[in-house]
């Protein structure tokens, strides 16, 4: 694993009331800002790893790209935390507001978007791919066992996109939504198909969090951790199966359980949807 | 406690692969945005409860204001997620770039420091005050017992600001910033003196959380989670002291032990600092 992800702290460890000095692991926190067009479009934190894959899917999901190609030049200055991206046409109003309250009318889908880029990005998915819980419970457990730097920091989140039970790519990062835009950076950058592909996650499932699933175009979400009823909301509204807690082969399926394989599998009868 | 911060959602839960239907609590999300003098100044998520204090934490949190009192008035729009704050001077070029890179000097402190807004807001923290592991362990329990959200929801992080070994109040909310500056807010509205507080808090230290301990001015964080590099680089700076993973009476001390009453009491040739 990359060393720039984490680094050694000299701690004062207590049991009890007995202490002792020892070292720690501790995550790394690296400040970024990015420049589009010269102009200073946002700053963030995170995991100073696969930043390129970074850039590409925070900009898609910002509805500033929507393919790698339209960046044409991209310049990362490791030193002092800046990335300088040129696209090949002026930002228009609409990104430079890319954090401005959005106001739908009132019914409908969209009252649930809350800010305007999320109008213009977000995506009803219509995929017609089927897991199994065997198969989330499997690659929760893949994520789990590859991803050593959670247990070592206790700091990072993971996000893998998978295809049928395999894990293809896993990223990490201190914040879960940069862990999620590494992933889709990852797809814009290898133009990968997602017909067939699900992500698993190891953090909460926020509106944020859903919202960026469905720009990727992704239509399974497992994660390790608990939903927001927002993000539920929206799920059903966008079409994505959410599955939460997937834990000690246990899980819950929030919303869509039709692509579901046991679900699909048993009469409705026996279950009272 | 508040029904507002949570409800029920019908969910389909597995265990290995037998299926049942069953009601789940899960944490609500609230979509909030902050005018203030008329303008947008920002939108974020929240837990709808405590939304007053979530609002003079986060507006002092990002330097609008100093004191309670220099907001004139405050209307909260519920139905809609609208918050008009009104105070009594127009909003300065600063503050409408309060998410804009700072750049320090290539030297001393201020590299820490990633965000114009906090070079002004961050304050060094003198606070001669002294905590014990017992303390920590303890008030880890009380907040942990308190706080039924985390245990119904999995989604929510909980702050309390104590004083001795005593909870004085508990804030909880689906952001980790949330929770702090609802904190804040109530020290602001009820001018609390800070010189004898700490603040327990379920949630990671990243560097923004670590900002916002040293804008409220609080010299001891005790965490049940992991810190990052940044904040602790941060910590040291500024003089908190930063107690993490705090769990089965066992803890980490990261930062300025010269608060920790076992370390404060133990022959320097004991411990190798």
């Amino acid at each position: 694993m990359d060393e720039t992800v984490r680094r050694d702290w000299e701690i004062i460890h207590f049991e009890n009331n007995d202490a002792s000095t020892k070292d720690e692991t501790i995550a790394t926190e690296f400040p970024l800002t990015i420049m589009v067009n010269g102009t200073e479009f946002a700053t963030m934190v995170c995991s100073p790893v696969n930043i390129q894959a970074l850039l590409v899917g925070f900009l898609a999901s910002e509805g500033v790209i929507r393919a790698y190609s339209e960046i044409t030049s991209m310049d990362i200055d490791m030193e002092f935390g800046f990335a300088y991206i040129e696209i090949g046409r002026p930002l228009d109003s609409l990104e430079a507001d890319h954090s401005k309250r959005f106001i739908g009318s009132c019914c409908g889908k969209s009252r649930q978007f809350y800010l305007k880029n999320d109008v213009k990005t977000a995506k009803t998915v219509m995929s017609k791919q089927i897991i199994s819980a065997r198969q989330c419970y499997d690659l929760m457990e893949k994520l789990h066992h590859a991803s050593t730097h959670f247990k070592e920091t206790g700091g990072v989140h993971n996000a893998a996109l998978c295809c049928g039970n395999d894990i293809l790519s896993i990223h990490t990062d201190i914040g879960r939504h940069n862990a999620l835009d590494k992933i889709y950076g990852d797809i814009l950058m290898n133009e990968i198909s997602l017909k067939d592909k699900w992500i698993v996650f190891s953090g909460r499932v926020s509106s944020e969090v859903l919202l960026k699933i469905s720009k990727i175009g992704i239509g399974i979400l497992v994660s390790k951790s608990a939903p927001t009823d927002l993000a539920l909301n929206l799920a059903n509204d966008l079409g994505i199966t959410v599955i939460g807690f997937v834990r000690d082969r246990k899980m819950n399926v929030y919303t869509h359980p039709q692509r579901i394989a046991e679900v699909k599998n048993t009469k409705q009868s026996q279950l009272s949807f």
